[in-house]
């Protein structure tokens, strides 16, 4: 572990950490804030999950969460969304490859070998995280966009690991929206059985844990109809009997001025269930 | 006037403007965040000026700045630093030429027919702003760095102008420092008289009106020692009595992560004199 920045914020301190990632077969930069109230004794700890093209940077240059985390006393995690760098298999389309790795392991060629960010960030990275820094055992987990997705399909996926979750404008059923269909059909193939293990809006219907999921969406985002449809998953969570909290927030678009706007009432939330 | 941004942000509108500047001869973008206040009547301004290289992108994403405005009823007006575009001088260098116009108007060539932003930002930018946007007579004037520098002489110039003034690790006295030596001297030329209308140092020694100066700066600033020098600003206001507030904050450097601690505070210090 290397650490590559390291600036005061809030009476805490915004870190950039590299690592030799053996999950991925790579090295990865990971961003964490560290609230002054870590300098005490441990603190929870909420996942940052990033949309499309996004590094570990965005997060925390964007979202302004670093004096809503020092209010809280909440360590903020935010790592890379894909592996990166020469040798590992990439496309040019924004949406594919580097950038875009979906928070899921990959299957088929060329991307299986390095494209395993649901391992990385369900297992490789929580275990380095809470070896150098001072963790408590409570963890959330929240995203924007395709990290949106990666947030409620792993806390989906994992019962028991987290405390909490919600997610800014994600792609709620990814097998129904060209974003996902493009991207499981290239890291996953064409079964769509596999599909479904990586879909919110599919696996919300056979959660063996009821986690209440927060989801805020801005009804001026330009992926709304297209790829983002938070009505599937209304629709799955009523059927299923899932707690879910889906705010439409008139006049918000896609970007990081609608998180900004709203990852202060989010920390909140973690915060609660963390310290709850 | 042509809008080529608007974000929902805060309840309010962070948008961007592109007007043709007659001042500087080019088109020049500018930021304006409209808090949800400016939709029931008219808002103070508090003006930005932005540091070397930085466009009017850099305060808008990462100062987190918006939540604040929203809360004290504050418009934030944040044009670029410099003119910009094929045909304006340049430099290779990132402390000359465009993204460096050190907030004067240049008299020597090849700077003097676009680099006037003194005229830009006490004329031009607020005529502009008052025209458009639902505004009150007062304004406060706060900035990072160079644009530090630019709030403080542009105050101190202008007396009656605007109610506040602060600054984050500003430039205080150019003429004696690196950055300011080869800006003045490019653009000023060799007469330090000159200069000297340009340095807040200088000029604090004969202001006419004594308003106070809020000024912070980080200890862990790279630059602190060789180009900010903020003993030399402490000084002279001792030496005239010209009140300043000078906080040294511990552990901070010299980047938006420093900017966004602080802003809040800032802001209800500007808020507080324009609505007083």
């Amino acid at each position: 572990m290397k650490q590559i920045e390291q600036h005061a914020s809030f009476g805490g301190s915004q870190e950039v950490w590299q690592h030799a990632s053996s999950t991925l077969g790579v090295d990865m930069d990971f961003a964490v804030y560290l609230p002054p109230q870590a300098r005490q004794g441990p603190c929870p700890v909420l996942y940052w999950l990033s949309g499309l093209t996004c590094n570990e940077q965005n997060f925390i240059t964007k979202a302004g969460a670093q004096g809503y985390a020092a209010k809280h006393g909440v360590i903020l995690v935010a790592p890379d969304s894909s592996p990166r760098g020469e040798g590992v298999a990439d496309d040019e389309a924004y949406d594919l490859g580097q950038g875009a790795g979906f928070y899921l392991n990959a299957t088929r060629e060329p991307w299986a070998k390095h494209y395993r960010m649901y391992d990385y960030i369900t297992q490789e990275l929580p275990a380095l995280v809470d070896a150098h820094f001072p963790t408590t055992t409570a963890r959330g987990i929240s995203g924007h966009s395709m990290g949106g997705h990666g947030a409620l399909v792993i806390a989906l996926r994992n019962p028991g690991m987290f405390r909490s979750v919600s997610a800014f404008s994600p792609v709620v059923a990814p097998s129904q929206v060209p974003w996902g269909e493009k991207a499981f059909g290239a890291y996953l193939g064409e079964d769509h059985d596999e599909w479904m293990q990586w879909d919110a809006t599919a696996l919300v219907a056979n959660a063996s844990e009821r986690l209440p999921l927060l989801v805020d969406q801005g009804d001026a985002d330009n992926f709304l109809d297209e790829q983002l449809r938070p009505q599937l998953l209304q629709q799955a969570c009523e059927a299923a009997g899932h707690p879910l909290t889906l705010r439409m927030q008139p006049g918000y678009d896609h970007s990081y001025y609608f998180i900004a706007s709203f990852i202060g009432e989010h920390i909140a939330h973690h915060a609660k269930a963390m310290k709850g």
